[in-house]
């Protein structure tokens, strides 16, 4: 039976082996929960990019940029971070290059990997459908907020995780803690994530209408993956292997 | 009120300020769990090293070395790290030069803290009052498992967490996740700790003795400080600096 564990923050990546696993990156406020509302909403594919100048630079290539830093959207960029902007319809069929503050520098951090997903409450289903159906060693990696713990990332991966058991074996207390942590809060998520330090900092940039977003369970049936340099996603992926 | 939060590994030290704040190290198989109970048993200091050859370098000058890796004794040593070996009588008066694979390098990372304390299940009330007395800011430190997250650690962090409220603040995620850990499992601590990969490795090595004799709350009533190179009881540092 495939392994499943559990990285609480990307300061803690690099004590697992990553070659060759399967790699769902999470950040469910706001970067992946973004990522998968953009595909779901129609977004030709998203471009994560680690740094603001890479971003800058494609700009003047005619991409739409978008990213945050410390949960505020950037000068000189088309987009901040939010979810509920990216499903305008004017985005569809676009490439759009994403820099935040955590997420899109995990996905940088999963190079040879071998398929990086992007995980989120609003595709959890469809993602645990694909990690069963793909039966490969999967990393679930929390993007955390500066390299913290945080509680919304870890209580993903304990719900990623507890639909993935009897699929997968775990040797690690990580995967135990996660999975007790979201069995306790599944009731009450919502009052739950109140004390998380990410929504503190969300209610001071009147930002939690995005919270209740992302807190949505399965709303989306997509699974992103990166192709190359580009998030898209799943059935393209298996369109374009099959051409 | 001063803040409390809970580092879950030493390879998340780094993101925290330590300078001048007390340092609880948490490493309850079984690093602290020794030192604590050496001290409670009239030993007369603890010094923790980093290194196997530290240890065996103060050997020569007569010290007592105590030691293990992948918990196991080490050759040449003359203990291990198993606090039902620190009870012994002949060890009365001594000091013990002690090397550990988590909970010595954790200590040596702690320089400039207010406070640097040995924290474990066993004493957990006199460190909790300790702190409440002296009202300073204050991290958990858990020593983990080779840099990784461990249960057994970040449970007693919650436990420990759990008797602060009311007398600290928390702003940390990972003290919420510690706290709501422990209470869940408190009740049944040993059968969640039987899940542990720290007590699965235990088994193996038949120490399941030490883990039951390391889960017994607060059966000596002291606080390991450390004092310069050595870590000893706490009336013994209030009788130096009234001398």
């Amino acid at each position: 039976m495939p392994q499943i564990e559990v990285i609480l923050s990307p300061a803690l990546f690099h004590l697992y082996d990553h070659q060759g696993k399967n790699v769902v990156v999470i950040d469910i406020l706001r970067a992946t929960s973004a990522m998968v509302t953009a595909l779901a909403h129609g977004v030709q594919s998203i471009i994560p990019v680690a740094e603001l100048d890479e971003a800058l630079e494609m700009k003047e290539f005619g991409y739409t940029i978008a990213g945050e830093r410390n949960a505020e959207k950037v000068n000189g960029f088309d987009l901040g971070n939010s979810p509920l902007e990216f499903q305008h319809p004017k985005l569809k069929g676009r490439d759009i290059v994403l820099t935040t503050t955590n997420g899109t520098r995990c996905i940088e951090m999963c190079k040879g990997a071998h398929q990086i997903i992007a995980g989120a409450f609003l595709n959890l289903d469809a993602v645990a459908a694909h990690l069963i159906a793909s039966n490969t060693d999967t990393l679930l990696f929390c993007a955390g907020w500066k390299n913290k713990f945080n509680l919304e990332d870890t209580l993903f991966a304990g719900a990623l995780a507890e639909k993935l058991q009897g699929h997968f074996d775990s040797e690690c207390d990580s995967t135990i803690a996660a999975i007790q942590l979201y069995r306790q809060n599944a009731q009450a998520l919502d009052s739950f994530m109140d004390q998380a330090s990410h929504v503190k900092r969300f209610r001071k940039f009147g930002l939690l209408e995005d919270k209740d977003f992302c807190m949505q369970h399965s709303i989306y049936n997509i699974v992103p993956v990166m192709e190359g340099k580009h998030l898209v996603k799943m059935d393209q992926v298996m369109a374009s292997t099959s051409k």
